[in-house]
């Protein structure tokens, strides 16, 4: 209709992430100027019941339950994976074999080894990939990037990063979430994965070692579930009342220590027990020159030091990451302290991939799968650190 | 396709909030489940170049630039009116007079006498009205609505309502805004309306006289406007370097002290004016047994003080209103503390307008004409205080 | 002993402020090198049962019962008078008859006559007089002046000031506080006078006008006081069960608008019925480039907005105020952000003093009764627009 | 004077603990009725030309530069040890083979064989000893624990102790504080040790191992102090503009994960180098029924989140930590919100002290050489942990 060319989009997947992911296309075009118009093709997932409404309520033009065939379609230009986490490479794989642009969720893979194999075919493939590591596309952490680029912070000598929740408590059975064999890990993956790519993309430089870790599973059994319905973190799920316990196999909480290239010492923590904490993820990085502070519960504010002026007028200032046209996305969204929100990220970042696929400068640079297969490395990394007791360079995580 | 009926709305109006009212109806039957569904039927608006494009973004099925036809077209259910003040009476009119339901943007109009009118003709009419004070629609502030209705701040005594925003400095030329013919009042119907209302929403209580006012034009006369573009607040504008000063004619800044029916004092404040504070909208109550505080900066997040339980416990709460169910909207969107932005209020407020004319509950009462019209009252009473320099009762004012 | 000169204080009173003084004598000592030794000569009170526990308690060399006594004595240089409200005249007037520097508790006098009377006698007088409107000598409140002055925030356009506090709920019997002949006022004397001596001192400009005014007693009655003991606000004070109830002569609010002489347009607002907020003394002022705020709640900091610099970097910051040499006071007290609480403003006070006495510059500049007098005439002129329900011009009030 | 006894103290050390802790004794007379009269007795410094005027200034009866000579004093009951930490050792054990209680500054000492012997002696000796951990007697610290203890947090899962300074950069010369050998380490000693204690004290739970550690000092060598004046962290220091460069021998920040006794995981981080934070020391503990936080730079405040109410009233709340009779010291102080510095925190432990001396519980328990000798192991601990990288339990730290 304006003239653009069109991309058609395949979506895999119809729960939480597939609304979040319906909705950034929808929108991405409402509000951000695309150069590409996202077509909402077709949706595939398994449960055709749910998946009708579904497709009605968001305008998908197709639905099928075949991943490998949509993947094939000639008409299908992007494959875009929300499945859960021991799919990503199958269905990586399916898209990328024909030839088609790949989003896909994050953590890059639940377990390495799929990891290590879909950066591997990704670098084969003339295709290009894209991982949702969203929070790289929130306004306020775009922003500490590019004051981190500025120079505005000096060398950096600590970082701080963090992702913290609550929703975990013993009345919540045993979900995919927790269950190793689908989704790899828990906070480790699911929260710290988040907050280890934050870091690298915020301070432009990557981890080269890990010192110390600590993983943790409080509960250490839950009720098998019996019934999903809903699609939120851990809403409307419950085990019948006699539901048969099985144990966890995966980690409640993480934390370890790190070092960055350029000398600065880090600490990380994801968990899902800091009662108080819902959506905590988020970073502190101290320089030579200041600091910032992040926190997504907070989304639209970033904490800035600046220490090279007067000394007497220092102080931690909360910049409201909504004015155009100094903030990134700003100019596509409010006015000024009008602010967004969580389903924000996905928008800006959908748009960011379109301007990539359409040979444009993104917003922020977007991980591929070359580049989150390096935070799935620190991962790795972490994990190889509490086993063995030692500290790890990341030279030795291939 | 889901089997709920339509209903069609027609839209008068492309700029600010042109959009946000698009994304409202559209995003309203994305998330929060309306047992309507709204279609996109019609928009109008005068400068049909920019119309069309805009209609294809966001999926009207028809453009049209005379309103009066709109309104008496039998394909419109719903007549949704964003043009600029001084419009709202004639545009409310022939909608009412084709019996059609109206959505009327704040204030309900800028001179008193047109919102006096407006009221007359609702209540002559079997049509539904509704007028987009859409921070009752806020969860938060839904929230501290509920709070109050709940007891749990015991009567009230102290409110202190304010909307300070900082954009309006020299630079600015003269917008409408600034043209008391077409907007009636600056500050005071742009902003102080909302607060008005925010108060008596979240209150349940009028306000009963106004004791002292003072408004104030900081900066008398302004640019003569050569060209706007875009639909922010104050973007995107600019007189030419050598444009004619033309007098201000409305305030910049309104202040004032009054009386609630209950017996409380408050104070009222709005100002383009005040360095620092963009969407500064909001209230602070004390009450016997507690108090709240809200404002939009932060809009995901209410204030509150408990005042009976263990002294030794008390303190300042904030309370993430993101929490399925006990929040208001929170069943809609995303899980705690994954907040919402500035649309979403639009959004909830248009799935209740929904709601409404399903004969269904809304999630928040929402004002019609009647009730907008009392705080148009409130307007105008501020204003004869200042004028005639005494104590205004509202039951003066009719 | 370190060869300085002493000064021989003689102080009037053994309650909360005679306390908040003893202490504030002996520390600027301790901490502040001040020009001159403060002696704690002599300390005078009616009852001398508890005044003889406190004299040995602080050191106090003297004791006596007669302030007229007392306040001829060769001995002493300096009359420091912490009685209540109804007494300041008639113990300032004794003293400055006997030619004695005199440091007055605020508000100057409860009632507008006895503080025209002791502005005169001052005026007539050589001997230097002050006032204890201590918040001046609070570090972030001295540095906020500072801001002003070095034109960090431009022209002043807006101001807010507030005092709240929650203490005086139905269970709080009739204080000297709550009695109009010995107070003189309630909250308006009590704590509006604090607040209006800040925006004074930190604006630099004077009130010229009142344009609204609203008194509230919430609690009409209260019982008769039978018994009390303990020096604070309103501890360790109670009615008898049976206690006779008896009229509240004074308000327990005040809101009043007004204008500065720069042109900004202000609002005030003083309350002891603020549920959840305990000393909540402060203001907001937004200036053309940038603004300040303070409450006494957090007493070591101070928010500023820079609106000069990158629009991008702009923020709400909070000024640590401790930083040595920048902030006023940090000389004489702890490292950075190792805070100070509220006996400290009296103490950095009675060093200002100490420095005047002896002919150098205080830290910042005190109120003595002439200035003080202004602050008494805004008392006055709220009054009196309040009674009058028009505008009234300071001008008018002499 | 008012019938209690008097203790004799003697003090070494006239530095900033020296003015912090003669203050203390002055000041817990005069504000927090202790049972037994603290008496400024002597103090002991090696520079007797400024100690004559410290001592003068203060209130000190006599002076002396031999501190075993005044251990072996019959009219000193208590010696309170300020000096450098090398000499805490040497100082304790003269006053405990005199019989003299004793009050030492943190850490018990600078290297753990010190601190071994010190733990080993006091066990030996009848005499109380006492370890001023000051932040215990912190009002918002000391309730932070009442709230553990009283169950209002449930379980700990998660703690995060953190203590942030940042005015450790290159042009700071080398401080005893950066010579090993006095001091015994950086952050680790200096700051951490603080933070550990806080952990156990606010817990109630002992750290039984250490799984990861991380030292860093990020400049390698600092200029020769060439003079020192004034008694601050780091004030009024300065090499010589050509001074000598010589090695840094201690840490400038140390991270470490570990475990406590309940189950939880904690980690800890101490620094010199948080551009932005200059006091910040404190934690935060989350259980499961609710999480507290504290730093100190609010000290004033304790945020608590409370997770066993209403669901939708939930938030993480600010106590102001000043409310007679429910926080800890509160009764000795001001009124509500009326708050105190960081000195009062000295006052009150010596007040404590002298409670415990006279029989009486203290408000705040006390570390004594045994207690803090727990602190020390764990500084060891780490240590080891990041020497031998390897997990080690405290048990084998002995």
């Amino acid at each position: 209709m304006d003239g653009k060319k069109s991309i058609n989009i395949g979506l895999i997947g119809q729960q939480f992430m597939g609304r979040a992911h319906s909705n950034a296309w929808t929108q991405a075009r409402h509000f951000c100027s695309p150069p590409l118009n996202p077509v909402l093709h077709t949706i595939c997932a398994r449960n055709m019941e749910t998946l009708i409404p579904f497709s009605e309520l968001w305008g998908w033009q197709n639905t099928c339950n075949d991943y490998e065939a949509m993947c094939r379609s000639p008409e299908i230009d992007l494959v875009d994976v929300t499945a859960q986490n021991h799919m990503h490479l199958a269905m990586s794989k399916a898209a990328l074999a024909a030839g088609k642009a790949v989003a896909c969720e994050k953590p890059l893979a639940g377990k390495f080894e799929d990891a290590r194999e879909m950066a591997a075919l990704a670098r084969k493939s003339d295709a290009p990939t894209f991982v949702w590591y969203n929070y790289r596309s929130c306004p306020a952490v775009a922003y500490a990037r590019q004051l981190v680029r500025e120079d505005a912070i000096g060398t950096i000598r600590h970082v701080r990063g963090f992702y913290l929740q609550d929703w975990a408590d013993e009345s919540v059975p045993l979900l995919w979430r927790f269950d190793g064999d689908i989704s790899g890990s828990g906070s480790h993956g699911d929260l710290c994965a988040h907050t280890i790519d934050m870091v690298r993309f915020v301070t432009g430089e990557e981890i080269t070692e890990i010192n110390g870790a600590l993983f943790e599973t409080f509960i250490k059994e839950r009720a098998q579930v019996t019934k999903v319905s809903g699609g939120g973190i851990a809403a409307n799920v419950s085990g019948s009342g006699d539901a048969e316990m099985v144990p966890v196999t995966v980690d409640d909480a993480v934390l370890f220590l790190s070092r960055l290239e350029g000398g600065a010492v880090c600490s990380f923590e994801a968990t899902r027990m800091a009662t108080g904490r819902q959506n905590y993820n988020g970073l502190e990085i101290n320089g030579t020159k200041g600091s910032v502070r992040f926190n997504f519960e907070r989304n639209n504010e970033l904490e800035y030091y600046d220490a090279t002026g007067p000394r007497g007028r220092q102080g931690w200032r909360t910049i409201m990451c909504t004015h155009e046209p100094d903030h990134p996305y700003s100019q596509f969204w409010w006015p000024d302290s009008h602010g967004t929100g969580y389903e924000h990220a996905f928008i800006n970042m959908a748009a960011d991939i379109l301007r990539v696929l359409a040979g444009e400068e993104p917003i922020s640079p977007m991980p591929d799968f070359e580049d989150a297969f390096k935070t799935q490395c620190v991962l790795e990394a972490v994990t190889q650190c509490f086993n063995e007791q030692r500290t790890i360079k990341l030279s030795e995580v291939t």
